[in-house]
């Protein structure tokens, strides 16, 4: 039996050297999106904070590097898992939300695209692969991948490098405390259309979903925290409350809606690879999803995460996740050829996306 | 006969108010990459510059108005023009370069994507409607065409919103003589997977190339020609003299490409639809095309332009081009039922691109 499906068949991450503790913050003034100083000890803060999000540590990238060179990394660990000659890429799609911004400035430079950076630094010369960026908030990297999917039915594509990589760290407010949320990394993937026959491996269907309404500014560019501010200096702002009630609802339907698509109950998903915003949100998440299906108990370990020492590094989170598992490097967690998993998301846009893969 | 092919159903642009003319750089001081005054009278200077680009004028957009403002007019126009209800359109898709930069400042924000930005403004409740942008320089609104028909082959949408808009008024180096090619403007369509059955109507064929060699950075984000300017704040930037070369090499052998594996003779095509950087560059193009074809003679009208008073928009250029003469505005231009016709670009990437396609 002929079954043509896109396989991820490389992966690599990049996690950048430099951590940054929950005791870091220590010091550090919050104030309120009112510019009203945050009175209660940063103890306190820091520890609420970690009760929530789960997050110790978070990861920033170097201050000579840049996103590009983070995805580049990410890229040429993916290539080498894949064992493909680079040449041979059809399309490199970057995912990203603010480009390179250089430490200590505030552009963001995506002239030219973050991918032809990343297909200039792996020297690949054939001018057939194409390089581009898509944006489309912390879903970005399986956006990319379902791009590619789509390439690859449409007969247009046959090999796809797609790329996931974010600096927060040049973004970020300090004098907000939802900074300490945001990391820097990069995650990358090899996906190609092959013949999988019986197995049936690959991506068995996916489901996108664009909220635009109010949802549209939950995640925005905003002035700082800190009274009197320059206005003409904008960072990373989030409605916290705002996104956690609209991800709670739509992301556990939008799941199941791919999962229908696919023809699989929600029992035979292995492993959720979630985006990783919000520890207890991602716990969430999986409840609601089973509660669809009747369901009131979540089997143990059906959650990896690495939000713990990684923080939100958006659109890395997730290649990221996946290579630590597929390395072993997430003890309690391990991938069988035939196992099914599932890949879920939702960030700035508002936008939702899940793609449904059997290994 | 059944024959499905992606076709432009709507078109609409934006046209900003501001005029500029080349008189109104008479009194600017121009210094070169080195930083050295150049000392040619402005006077010299603009004639030679309209010699070679053809450009006379060019728009500004107003000082309250963003790039994701001027792509949701030109959007509105694109859907009253094809007629449909915006909660059908199952895709929007918005290529741009530098995404909303506020009138004198100097952050790009593209959080979230322009792409929401627009769903927004349009009111598009439908979570359906799946909202992205594309970077892929000056070539963009191609790509986000070639985008939308890939999904459309592959059975994933039937109705697009691709939306081309750029800002440059914001992002250029006043002391640098490149400035004057700059503008502002915006151009949509809606695209559309229809059974064109004998007509053939629709999207022939398409050909995508990436350079990203040296060619990489021959469009970049740098720092002011005025000596001693703050190197955190940095402008577009051109290698013009390259990216000629290059263009005039490449872009006329990716067209052939197109036409080739369309079975189109380069004479079967009616207009050429150029990206418009500079109109001596387009003449060039149509002329080393023919003589691939070992053919001397372009005739006359192949090549419709409005870059006299429109100026170099980026990502707009193409569609404001098709909008104007499908509207009858640009006299000696027009088109028929079963006309071929080609649209090409070349931009940042540096990333080449034609589609042909029949009336």
């Amino acid at each position: 039996m002929t079954q043509i499906r896109t396989v991820i068949t490389g992966i690599g991450s990049y996690i950048p050297p430099h951590i940054k503790t929950n005791k870091d913050f220590a010091a550090q003034e919050f104030y309120s999106e009112d510019h009203e100083q945050i009175l209660t000890p940063s103890q306190e803060i820091i520890e609420k904070f970690r009760d929530i999000t789960g997050i110790e540590e978070r990861r920033y990238a170097g201050n000579e590097f840049n996103t590009s060179d983070m995805a580049t990394i990410a890229a040429r660990h993916a290539i080498e898992d894949a064992k493909i000659d680079p040449e041979t890429i059809d399309q490199i799609i970057v995912a990203h939300n603010f480009g390179n911004v250089i430490k200590d400035t505030i552009q963001t430079d995506i002239l030219p695209s973050l991918a032809s950076r990343v297909k200039h630094a792996l020297g690949i010369r054939n001018p057939a692969c194409v390089a581009y960026d898509i944006l489309f908030g912390c879903p970005g990297w399986i956006q990319g991948v379902i791009h590619a999917d789509a390439f690859i039915k449409a007969g247009i594509a046959q090999r796809c490098l797609v790329v996931g990589a974010e600096a927060l760290s040049r973004v970020l407010d300090p004098y907000d405390r939802d900074s300490m949320i945001f990391s820097d990394g990069a995650g990358a993937t090899v996906v190609e259309g092959i013949d999988t026959g019986e197995s049936g491996a690959g991506i068995l269907g996916s489901a996108v979903q664009s909220h635009c309404i109010d949802e549209a500014f939950y995640l925005y560019m905003g002035k700082s925290n800190y009274p009197d501010s320059d206005p003409r200096v904008r960072y990373i702002k989030m409605k916290g409350r705002k996104v956690y009630e609209y991800a709670i609802k739509q992301v556990p339907l939008a799941m199941k809606s791919c999962l229908d698509q696919c023809g699989i109950h929600v029992t035979e998903v292995k492993k959720f690879f979630l985006h990783q915003a919000n520890e207890k949100m991602d716990e969430g998440f999986i409840k609601v999803l089973y509660k669809l299906y009747g369901l009131r108990e979540v089997p143990a370990e059906v959650m990896p995460m690495c939000i713990h020492k990684l923080g939100n590094s958006s659109v890395a989170t997730i290649p990221t996740l996946l290579d630590l598992v597929k390395r072993g490097i997430l003890d309690d967690h391990s991938l069988n050829k035939g196992d099914v998993i599932m890949f879920a998301s939702v960030g700035a846009g508002m936008n939702i996306n899940a793609i449904c893969y059997r290994i």
